[in-house]
C-alpha cells in the first residue's frame, strides 16, 4: 500500500481533508526535462524503453506534490501489438499507413493475449515502481476500444473521425468484430498492468463524444463495461469518456469507481447525473491554465467547493496542454493541496 | 408571406402536421452540381458574386421538398469586412496570414456598419427571393462573435482553439473589445439581410462548446444576445450553439424564437432544459446520413417521435458531410415529409 493513499481513499469513498490532485498528461511537453528527453528521443522510443518511460512519469513527482502517479505510454501501444503498425508523423501526430478499410482487414487483426509484444510497459511499470518507492499510487492506462477503432479506421486523428464512423454505421457486423479484438487484447493487457503494479486503471475513452447517445451505448459503452468487469474486483477502475457527459447517468450504474468529467459541464450538474454513486474526477479547463496564477488558484477553490471533497478527486477535463508555464501547473497542484473548505 | 409557411408557424409554436425541414450546408459538396460551380470558381468566388451564391443556394431546392431556403454564404465574410483578409487555403481551410495576437491588433480592427463591403451578399439575397418566388421562407445568418473571434485569433481551424482561449483568459480586456467590434458588425450585417428578404435569422456559434459554462456565459452568450435583442422584433431568430446544452437553459429565457441542438443530446434532455419555451432545431448525426437509406427512415422517425411535431424543426445536427450520398440527404427529407404520428 502507497504511504499516501488519499486517491484509494477518494476512490473507495472514504471521507477525506482535501481532494487528491493528479494531472492527465502531467508527465508531457510542459516540463523542460521532459522537453530535454523528447530533442534525444522519437516518441514511440519514449514508450518503449522502460528507463525512459520511467524517468519520464517520475519526473513531475519530483517537482510538485502530486498524490499519483501516471505510467509514461500511449493508447496505440494496444494496436501496434495488434498489427497496426501506428506511427507519430511529425505535424500530423498519430499515423497508420495502411488504415482497417473492411471486413476482411478486420479479420486479418491479431487478438487475444498479446502481452509479449507489449513487455516494455511492463518493465516501464516495475521500474517505476521501484522509483517510487511506495510513496503514491501508480495509475495504468488504456484506450477505450471505441477510442482505438477510431484511429484504427480513420489512420490518424480527426475533427469528427467521419470514417470510422461511416464504417460503424455501414460495415456494423465488422466494427464490433473489430472492437471485440480491441476489448479482449485491452483485458490482458490491463490485467498484467495490475500485475505489474498499477494500482489504479483509467480507461480514456477520447472520441466517444463523437457518438449519439444511442450510438454511444452501441459501440463504445458495452466495451468499456467489459473491461470495467474484468477489472474492478482487482483494482479500482476510473472511466474518462470525454464529452459522454449524456451517458452519465448509465455510467453511474458500472461497476467502476470514479468517473471523469471534463469541463463542459458543470459540477453540480455531474453530481445529480451520478447521485454521489461514484467518484467523480475533472474537471478544470486545461486552457484556463494559461490564466495568472492568483486567478487559477481562484478557479480551482471554487472547482473543490463545487464538487466537494467527498468522493472527488481534483484533475484536469483534459490533458495538460504543452504550453503551460510550469509555475501555472504548479499553482494548480498546490492549490488543492492548500485547500480548506 | 412565403406560400410555405410551415418553418414560420413553426417557430411561431402553432400547431403544424408535420415539422418542417431543412439541413445545414444543404448547398454544399454532396451535390454534383455544386461541386460542378465549386471546380470553377474558387470557395469566396461563389461567396462573393450574387449570382453564384444565389444558383448554389436554389440548387437543394429544386431537387427536394425542403421548407427553407438558407443563402449561400461563410461566417467568415463578416471578419473579412473588418479588414481580416481570410483565404480558404487548400487541405487547410480557412486562413489569415496575420492572426490578431495583441489589444494593438485588436484596436485597428474597422467595426460599425461595414455593409458596404457586404453588398454582394444583399445582392445574393435580392435574387435568390426573385429565385424563390415566395415560394418558402429564406435564412439569412451570421456566425457567433466568439466563433468569429475563435478564427480571428487562431488564424484557421482548430481542435481546441487553445491560442483563442488563451488570448480571452490573458487578455481578456482586450478579447471583449473585440467581441464587441463584431457584435456591433453583425448587428448592422444581419439587419441588411433582413432588409433583403431574410425571413429568419441564424446564428451559427460554432465553437462556443470549447468554453466551460461560466466561460461561456462571459465570452459567447452575451454577445449573442446582444443580436437577438436587436434582431427578435422583426424576424425569428435560430440560435444553433453546437456543444453548448449546459447552456440551454439560459437559452430559453432569451429572445430566440428556436434553439439548434445537435447529436449528442437526447431530444427528451434538450425539452426537459428548455420546457418548451422554445422551437428545437436539430439533431441527426450528419454521420448517421452514411447509413442505408432504410435505417436513415427509420431514424428519423424515432427523432421526430422523440421531439413532437409541436415546436420542432427538423434538421441535422451539424452541417451535411460531402461524402453523403444524394439519395440519402433525399430520405432524410422524405421521411419528415411524409411523417405520420
Amino acid at each position: 500500500m502507497p504511504k499516501n493513499d488519499l486517491l484509494l481513499k477518494a476512490l473507495r469513498g472514504e471521507e477525506v481533508d482535501r481532494p487528491p490532485v493528479w494531472m492527465m498528461r502531467q508527465a508531457g511537453r510542459y516540463l523542460p526535462e521532459f522537453i530535454a528527453l523528447r530533442d534525444k528521443y522519437d516518441f514511440f522510443t519514449r514508450c518503449q524503453t522502460p528507463e525512459i518511460a520511467s524517468e519520464i512519469t517520475l519526473q513531475p513527482i519530483r517537482r510538485f506534490p502530486l498524490d499519483a502517479a501516471i505510467i509514461f505510454s500511449d493508447i496505440l501501444v494496444v494496436p501496434q501489438a495488434m498489427g497496426l503498425p501506428f506511427e507519430m508523423k511529425p505535424n500530423v501526430g498519430p499515423w497508420l499507413e495502411n488504415p482497417v478499410r473492411s471486413a476482411g482487414d478486420v479479420e486479418k487483426i491479431r487478438t487475444g493475449n498479446l502481452n509479449e509484444e507489449l513487455q516494455y510497459v511492463f518493465d516501464a511499470l516495475d521500474l517505476t515502481k521501484k522509483g517510487l518507492n511506495d510513496e503514491i499510487p501508480l495509475i495504468g492506462f488504456a484506450g477505450s476500444p471505441w477510442t482505438i477503432f477510431c484511429y484504427a479506421i480513420q489512420g490518424q486523428g480527426s475533427k469528427n473521425f467521419d470514417q470510422a464512423k461511416a464504417f460503424a454505421f455501414t460495415n456494423t457486423a465488422a466494427a464490433h468484430d473489430l472492437l471485440q479484438k480491441i476489448t479482449d487484447v485491452t483485458i490482458h493487457y490491463l490485467k498484467e498492468k495490475i500485475n505489474h503494479g498499477s494500482d489504479v486503471i483509467q480507461i480514456f475513452d477520447s472520441w466517444g463524444g463523437m457518438l449519439s447517445p444511442n450510438d454511444y451505448l452501441e459501440f463504445s459503452y458495452p466495451y468499456i463495461e467489459q473491461i470495467v468487469n474484468a477489472l474492478y474486483e482487482q483494482v479500482p477502475v476510473v472511466v474518462f469518456a470525454k464529452g459522454c457527459w449524456f451517458a452519465l447517468e448509465e455510467m453511474s450504474r458500472s461497476n467502476a469507481s470514479a468517473l471523469g468529467v471534463d469541463w463542459t459541464i458543470r459540477p453540480q450538474t455531474a453530481r445529480d447525473l451520478t447521485g454521489f454513486k461514484k467518484t467523480l474526477q475533472g474537471n478544470f479547463d486545461p486552457s484556463r491554465l494559461l490564466s495568472p496564477p492568483e486567478k487559477i488558484q481562484e478557479m480551482v477553490k471554487e472547482m473543490i467547493d463545487d464538487f466537494g471533497t467527498y468522493k472527488y478527486i481534483a484533475n484536469l477535463g483534459h490533458g495538460i496542454l504543452p504550453n503551460v508555464p510550469v509555475e501555472n501547473a504548479k499553482a494548480f497542484i498546490e492549490a488543492v493541496v492548500n485547500y480548506k473548505k
